[in-house]
């Protein structure tokens, strides 16, 4: 999930763009939401601070919260409630984060040394558990049953859902299905559930929750989708990020699954020896890059995100239209456009 | 924090104690924190029963659990929260337990085989996310804030006191105060949660919810200082129990520290070798406990203990007699008896 990379430096060529937009609209809020993240990311144990900063502060685009704070804006609601809930949203990401580099022994995140890297394995552990523990203790303080029970069965979701992908990796024979079931879990859940919370701080009634849901949700497996396909794409080489990392790792996403099942015997043959057995020589990637291009694997994910995405604009259909729904739509396009 | 193990080889050789009765006394709820530990731990990904299974069933005397729940019976709660909030510390304790063995690349948890020895690091930083995750589930389900609250800073808490313990590891400088920050957190803030919401749930005013809260406190750092000189204790092994854990891992626990601060320059040097380097040779742990026993660490450790378990007695000074009070003090003497 090197997922706000991704958006960065596809921004950098990029004209003002969605996430700039979305910026835009909730700016004040979206600056009170990283006070509050530096300040609930302090302890008097000078490691966690030193280590949970580096994360967080490394960079991203906020992309999650941005969610949140603009779905709270589209529901007419402008109080304090949504940052502190964006910031909830953010803490339980990046322990995420913390504990996935630790499961798929990464050194880099977003192109620098990840904090495993740099502070071990045990430390990573131990902060994601700190800051996934801050991020409740911000929710009771906000004091909603509501807004603390989608975000605490998000959170059983996305273990779930990498739990799932541990059982499912290096597995050639995985279905497109589970696939889909890994990428609802271990992303599409917290987008779904940063929508939600905006519609539940407006009040609103059950069915804009349920469409916020929605769109969080299908934007999140659009947005993953795009992302296992750049992982191989010619285009991420070009703007400076590496590529293959999931092919190196043996993960089975929806380009390999493709690729595989519409390959022959002997395409088959690579594919298990490179991912199942991970017994990868120079020129591995580049084979495994010309097989999924030969059966259009790159191109179909992209069409397949593109249909994600299109029912995550329908369910915005309920809402009038407005600045803010705008640019929410705006950021199906972004993710989808990533993708060519 | 091989902690439940020592509870049971101590019973074995002893009457009745008191954990059996504490147990005889909660016995019905108790038997339902059992039956909601099952139920919850269960998930279409059949990995996360199993491997929940395996830690949470493999044995462990609910210590914790049977806490929150003589708590409640003392404060004159006879409903269905303590056992579903006892489930809630119990998943949180056993997430920790994972994790923890982890950190310290434990191979063995209670004689057999650690979770993350059978599956692996990764899945075991996992489905402690998931069974920490469902905890807070189980409490949202409950609906109160307050425990929401106690229990959302202990699980931070903790975390601060891992954290704290992966930076003194190995430093045989760590102060005696240092050390006890280290063993609040990591052990004493859930036995001090555990008891507390057992006044929450009786409707009991603050005092006395404080009075559970400080009881719980003392008597985890009891607790814990008597599993770390168990670590080094020749009754243990004559329990079959394997000593030396924490000096092969280089843990400076209680008694190290004050071996260390009572030895000479030689004996610091080889404390420094053996636990800072960790340079270890055949008879280094015989040595380490020999240089314990003349410096009357292991007698003084204990000692300390014994005076955490006072002020846990005195606290529970404003309860009036009962089965459920005496039994609470009794498991005070309980566990500091194992010291001996």
């Amino acid at each position: 999930m090197a997922v706000v990379v991704n958006l960065e430096t596809g921004r950098k060529e990029a004209k003002p763009d969605a996430l700039d937009r979305l910026t835009e609209l909730v700016g004040a809020d979206l600056a009170r939401v990283n006070q509050l993240i530096v300040q609930n990311m302090q302890s008097d144990v000078q490691l966690i601070p030193q280590l949970a900063g580096h994360i967080i502060a490394a960079g991203g685009k906020r992309l999650r919260p941005l969610l949140t704070l603009a779905s709270a804006h589209m529901c007419g609601y402008r109080g304090d409630r949504a940052p502190g809930l964006a910031a909830c949203v953010e803490f339980i990401h990046t322990a995420t984060l913390l504990h996935d580099d630790v499961v798929d022994e990464s050194a880099l995140r977003r192109g620098e040394a990840s904090a495993n890297a740099v502070w071990g394995n045990k430390a990573s552990v131990l902060v994601g558990d700190f800051l996934f523990s801050r991020a409740f203790q911000l929710m009771v303080a906000d004091g909603s049953l509501r807004v603390l029970e989608i975000l605490s069965t998000a959170s059983a979701v996305i273990a779930e859902g990498e739990v799932l992908q541990l059982m499912t990796s290096n597995d050639t024979a995985t279905t497109e299905q589970a696939y889909l079931e890994v990428i609802k879990g271990k992303t599409a859940a917290l987008f779904a559930a940063a929508c939600e919370v905006g519609a539940v701080v407006g009040g609103r009634p059950k069915v804009e929750e349920d469409a916020l849901q929605s769109f969080g949700l299908n934007l999140g497996i659009t947005f993953q989708l795009i992302d296992d396909a750049l992982d191989y794409s010619a285009k991420q080489e070009t703007l400076g990020k590496a590529v293959g990392d999931d092919f190196r790792e043996g993960k089975i996403t929806l380009p390999v699954i493709l690729a595989y099942l519409r390959g022959d015997a002997e395409e088959r043959a690579f594919w298990q020896r490179t991912l199942e057995k991970v017994e990868q020589e120079d020129g591995d990637l580049r084979h495994a890059i010309q097989l999924m291009e030969r059966h259009g694997a790159l191109k179909d994910t992209v069409a397949r995100a593109a249909h994600y995405g299109a029912i995550a604009r329908d369910a915005l259909g309920i809402f009038p239209e407005g600045p803010e729904k705008r640019a929410l739509i705006d950021v199906i396009d972004f993710c989808i456009d990533r993708g060519f």
